[in-house]
């Protein structure tokens, strides 16, 4: 099993971080564009503004928060399909929240942690 | 405005990795633990074994997801709340999930990338 993670703060947003129909149809394109299926949704609005948008697939999961006050976004994409790129998954949430500068962080999660070889010779 | 993250990878979980139950409620209270306000849920449960939690969080959210067949959990704690330790939110989880080994990654989250400063002298 391969799960691989993408972690994007997307900064100075130019979208509609305070739009959740929006940011949830975009989570939803963005699943469906790496052929992931989506199984459940939750979203919230925060007071004055601010939204969670969170796509529970059978492939993991789609997480996207936004900060309209910092212009700031957070992603978290994890696929357990490794044929799945999460990176494509992302280019469509760029595309809508417009970010002038990212912080992108890929990293393969689950993996067994290596147990200390014994020392050979 | 501080946004911590901790992302856990739980490995070779004694704890009820298919107990969609048991584990909406260690995330809960996860998040009480903490003193987080707990704004939305979802949860999905997998065929034929697996489990994701999600509580979406007035300070961000908590995802639970596990592979009882692999005996592994993720866990992914994000508080923008700077005085709310995830820390001690794993730590209720990890009284439930009961791993023998933990891969753990604390990250700030958000921060303003740094422009190069111009040289001088």
């Amino acid at each position: 099993m391969q799960i691989r993670q993408l972690l994007v703060d997307a900064h100075r947003c130019a979208g509609p971080l305070d739009d959740a129909d929006t940011l949830a149809g975009a989570v939803d394109d963005a699943a469906r564009s790496v052929g992931a299926t989506i199984v459940e949704r939750a979203r919230a609005r925060y007071v004055p503004h601010g939204v969670t948008v969170v796509a529970i697939l059978a492939e993991s999961h789609v997480v996207l928060s936004t900060w309209p006050e910092h212009r700031l976004a957070l992603v978290d994409i994890l696929l357990c399909n490794g044929v799945m790129d999460p990176r494509e998954a992302w280019e469509v949430l760029a595309a809508v929240l417009q970010p002038s500068e990212i912080v992108a962080t890929e990293a393969a999660r689950g993996l067994v942690p290596s147990t200390p070889k014994p020392a050979v010779g």
